[in-house]
């Protein structure tokens, strides 16, 4: 497929050393060769070498940038296209100068993605490596960036690829038995067929139980931190954001409105709401009633419930306490370092099953247990994450769950001795399920759906 | 010379389709060749050539991360060393991970500005030089950046070497007249001296006519809006910030203490205070004082002051008037839509010199006629910047002012019929001053501080 020039700054939008102008199409080679000056000519030079020199606007013959272009032919490329990579110093007016003379030049403005949407449509990676390559840019830790490297190595296509070979196996043995009756024991379709889908079946399983897993390595633990006023909230947020180191304050654009904490907690990332969110969950439970509070506890992930054991437990405390029934949480008492008043007896009943733990943050006592509580939540059951091919994007684990829906549904045709051609419309549409995962039965509008949530210049 | 090898991140942080880790000294090549597995090894490789592979991590033998790498050998290269270029994912944790690889390996962490130092150091670029690569990563504008880009070029490098030529000549003409009064008559001497000297002050003198505006284009138009509540304030705000693309928005670290917005009006960068602050102006002359608010007034570069025309001049706005006088203004009659009912005779006898614009925010008039009157202000007596060669930073600006400080004084010893010996010891003093600028004659800890305003990675 020949497609037409696109261009991007494929550097983060900031001050720094060095910013990249990408290009990829046919004509980026050309493009980039009329404005640079330098000792060569780029359409003559070898493929993959770096070149010095200067761009200049044609119009005002002006220099416009000092730069390092690279020349990358098809198709060795990340897109398999010819990609030229605009190297100038880093700051805002100097990329943006050298973009505007890119396109000024023909090159058209690429789309969010478009650069990887192109590497999937010319075949050199499948719909959920290119997926991948969004995660690993958005990982928020080492494990989140190895589920992503792994999926962009294709581990998770090849183990939907095989689990589609299995399908298409049992349905082309269905069709020889719906077209030669005669060549097959319907009693033998039905064991095998049985044996085969109870086989994807399982390994789809296996693959889901550990998907929300992946799904929280890749989005972070949302997290968060209620109790009374002054029993220890922000110095309880301020522990966490000091002792790990915090990954990154994501601030929405220039509206202020939400600021997140990342904090990697023993290889878990936390999503913490900032401390003015905080200041509004003190009196959450007293402004808009438990029921209510409740509904807005439960988006969070994780709920760290603090008490002040210093003081007697309150009506508030309880209220808390209620609020947060059955939601995963982990309750502690600060202030140890003071005379103990809290009832213990009475906490330990409202605390259920969940962690209890006793901390002094003034004396910074405390957070490693609560640390390690914290670790084990999310190590439920003790995978610590060695098995690494899990899915941690929602679009996969929803077609993957339907996957199964249409497999159990083929089962239960099977059980109850349906036509078997009516079984087999549920194997295809397992099949073609799972295609959607790599993007072989994927329309396009999903396609570009998918790309436009990437960032601009990948 | 020969320094150990250094390595830092090279593009700002942040979610991008890519990221740089840049190495630079000896050891580059063979450091990123003991992490890095492709198709072939990077210490056979030709220089300036790029190599898709991957980074393994040595100790676990674990995948760190997909790569290209660039491979460019000393002397061709920006550090004049052997640079290795690690192009890998954009994400924050794809990058940290590539970085503490390299570190591993015995790479040490640069300091800031410290590839350019180096730059510097090894001979590659000058002072002045060096200091424009800054100032263009820092740019806000085009013509801040045509500055910075002239800078680098060696345009300032080139007349201050001039400069220092004739001052150089002149001393060694005063030397022979001291060794050898004999050859020439002192009269003569004197005339010669004159001359060459005053052709030098004429020429820094004419630097530093622009050096000013050089300032505000590198730095930007720190920029008050005041007045009374509900005069439009927010809306001048936002009208100059939605008529003209706003260039950057600083949020410094975390804190969310200052947030500027920069806009380009007609190729004046304007700093413009953030709502916030503005809404704190509002009361500032009666909080504080006319006194004292002239003082924070004193601060910005450009007062535009706004008042009401549906409402007579109130003593809050002859406050204002009072707290801004003398000082660079712009007065702006708002509301002109409606009835006029401010005293505009006061008003012009208030505004003085300054120019006075009315206009209707609601319904977007005037705002052409703001515009021009900030750029009117600004290229004050139409130099319209044509002459790029001026200079822009405040270093640069002193160490001039100095240098003309001591031509004067050899100047004045030559009228006073000092002692010829006298007056080269002002002379030499204004040829030391002028090496300052492109770091001839500058000592160590000057060069420190000034890599170390830097950002990482340059």
């Amino acid at each position: 497929m020949e497609y037409d020039t696109i261009t991007a700054i494929s550097t983060p939008m900031g001050e720094g050393a060095i910013a990249i102008v990408r290009l990829s199409g046919p004509e980026a080679v050309s493009i980039a060769d009329r404005v640079y000056k330098g000792s060569k000519n780029l359409s003559e030079v070898d493929t993959h070498t770096i070149h010095y020199g200067k761009l200049f606007d044609p119009k005002t013959e002006q220099a416009v940038e000092e730069v390092m272009i690279s020349v990358m032919r098809a198709p060795r490329t990340f897109t398999r296209e010819d990609v030229v990579e605009i190297n100038c110093h880093g700051g805002l007016v100097s990329v943006n100068r050298v973009l505007q003379l890119i396109l000024q030049q023909g090159a058209r403005l690429a789309e969010p993605g478009e650069f990887t949407k192109r590497a999937f449509l010319n075949g050199r990676i499948d719909l959920s490596q290119a997926e991948a390559v969004m995660d690993l840019i958005r990982a928020k830790t080492d494990r989140a960036m190895n589920v992503a490297l792994n999926q962009m190595e294709g581990r998770l296509s090849s183990l939907v690829s095989r689990l589609r070979q299995t399908l298409l196996e049992t349905i082309a043995h269905v069709e020889v038995n719906i077209d030669y009756p005669e060549y097959d024991a319907e009693e033998m379709t039905h064991s095998l067929l049985n044996n085969n889908l109870l086989t994807v079946k399982k390994e789809v399983e296996s693959i889901l139980q550990t998907a929300q897993q992946g799904k929280i390595l890749r989005e972070g633990l949302s997290t968060a931190i209620i109790g009374r006023p002054n029993v220890g909230k922000s110095s309880l947020m301020n522990a966490l954001v000091h002792e790990n180191k915090a990954i990154v304050t994501d601030i929405a654009g220039t509206t202020r409105d939400v600021i997140e904490e990342y904090v990697n907690v023993r290889g878990v990332p936390l999503r913490l709401v900032d401390t003015a969110g905080i200041r509004e969950t003190e009196d959450i439970v007293e402004k808009i009633g438990v029921e209510k509070s409740r509904k807005v506890l439960k988006e969070a992930d994780l709920i760290l419930l603090v008490l002040n054991g210093n003081e007697p437990l309150s009506l508030e405390d309880e209220n808390l306490f209620r609020a947060a029934a059955g939601l995963d949480k982990i309750v502690i008492i600060n202030k140890t370092d003071l005379e103990l008043k809290i009832d213990m007896d009475r906490v330990k009943e409202l605390t259920e099953n969940s962690p209890l733990i006793s901390t002094s943050l003034v004396k910074e006592e405390g957070i490693d247990e609560l640390e390690q509580a914290i670790a084990n939540l999310f190590f439920k059951g003790g995978i610590e994450a060695q098995d690494l091919t899990y899915v941690s994007n929602s679009r996969h684990i929803a077609l993957l769950q339907q996957a199964i829906h249409h497999i159990d549904e083929a089962i239960g045709g099977i059980e109850a001795d349906l036509p078997i051609d009516m079984v087999q419309i549920d194997i295809t549409r397992a099949w073609e399920i799972l295609g959607e995962i790599v993007g072989d039965t994927v329309s396009e509008s999903l396609i570009d759906q998918l790309f436009s949530q990437f960032c601009l210049g990948k």
